[in-house]
């Protein structure tokens, strides 16, 4: 895609990339996942997954349409109203967002798990000692003690205490398999996807149709600023979020912001 | 992106990917691509820029569509017509067409060139000898005596006796600044490239709105329907085609495909 390459992403360090550039996120999100992939952290097949997705960011725009805005303050009330939330970290998250997700389990107190698509030991000890330097304390998925139905055997490895026990899951850029499977033991799940139309937001209670590193901060945002809510309030914010409206309103984004 | 991620591109050969899996070219281009990058063909930059295209390529249905099939033709003709036509060769393009490039040449009697946006000596000579195993017999782009005007230093590279000299040329998957550089030289351009909206596309001649796995076979396939066709008819056909419309016409598919 001829319009990206003009712009080089090839700093050595992401401070280089100036803020105030007009492609600054896309040059960010590039720079971190190729890093990501130079350190073990990110598959070669996450750098191809990252690139679909900024084609759709694109598209939409760039930006936090309206309707993730929502969908961003329903997901930070379900993480406050949870009994055992959980945020399932993948290579690409770990890349893009380490800091975002260790803050985001802090403020929502939910639990974080490495969950990986290409599982290796290797990989599951390079984003754990990752996500530790961002400053998380106590990271899952390294016991791997429980499965999750109906998924072949290194898709299905969860903690016992961590995913399988959870009743609120936040599970960003998921494989449809995976969130499907999630869905049917009954979690509530927050997906964090840019394409409305894949299996992941489709299945998802709270389908965030933006990108992850805007995506991410905003839910914190949101969990600060409800932090005092009721019960109530938080199940009346819960109850008015329309999945099926958010969905429809990305893909008319992506339709008409073309 | 979910859906994707469901079907795993890691197999160790091309053949074992069955030929009648729904997702066949998809997974045929991220291997070719993963291959590409571990051999040092293409920049893991590649990578992101080819899963950029394949969610455009989603929107598109994943198949050539009417108006790229008249831009394949059209290019065909315009090859065809060439006193000097040249093939620009990128590590993505040599990593998933370098067989089919190889064979286009020889149909149009074109020249290889190689043309790299993050040029070193070592990928320069990985993509020759890539291409030469693919049956090239003479690769351009090695000897670089020549600069194409207002482009930066290592950008503006090229052979004095290759794309320099030639009038027309095919720059699949090309950045917007070289695709601009290489029109103002006046040079007939066939651009590949499945955003309809990115600056290549907009500059080209003939721009070709497709998947280049099935983008440059057709271009093949016309030259060679094409090979007894007199002069006349060939103007008639390269006159005939509006590239207004077929960027339109992709747009719209993108569009209304969602």
């Amino acid at each position: 895609m001829s319009e990206y390459d003009t712009v080089s992403a090839e700093v050595e360090h992401e401070e280089e990339i100036p803020e105030d550039h007009p492609r600054y996120e896309d040059l960010l999100t590039r720079h971190r996942i190729e890093r990501g992939v130079e350190k073990g952290i990110t598959h070669l097949q996450g750098m191809h997954a990252e690139g679909r997705g900024s084609a759709f960011d694109y598209l939409l725009g760039e930006e936090t349409i309206p309707s993730a805005v929502e969908a961003e303050r329903a997901a930070a009330a379900h993480l406050l109203l949870a009994d055992h939330p959980v945020l399932s970290i993948n290579g690409n998250v770990a890349a893009l967002v380490p800091a975002e997700m260790v803050e985001l389990a802090d403020v929502v107190d939910a639990d974080l798990e490495v969950n990986l698509f290409n599982r290796t030991p290797e990989r599951l000890e390079a984003i754990a000692d990752h996500l530790r330097e961002h400053g998380a304390e106590d990271v899952k998925g390294l016991e791997a003690d429980a499965r999750i139905p109906r998924l072949d055997h290194q898709r299905a490895k969860v903690d016992a205490d961590g995913i399988y026990d959870a009743d609120v899951v936040v599970v960003p850029l998921e494989d449809g398999d995976r969130a499907e499977a999630l869905a049917e033991m009954g979690k509530t799940e927050i997906v964090i996807d840019l394409n409305p139309l894949s299996r992941s937001p489709q299945v998802a209670e709270v389908p965030i149709v933006d990108n992850i590193i805007r995506a991410v901060p905003n839910i914190t945002e949101h969990a600060r600023d409800l932090a005092d809510a009721s019960g109530e309030e938080l199940e009346a914010i819960v109850k008015e979020f329309d999945r099926k409206r958010a969905l429809e309103a990305a893909e008319e984004r992506i339709r008409s912001g073309l």
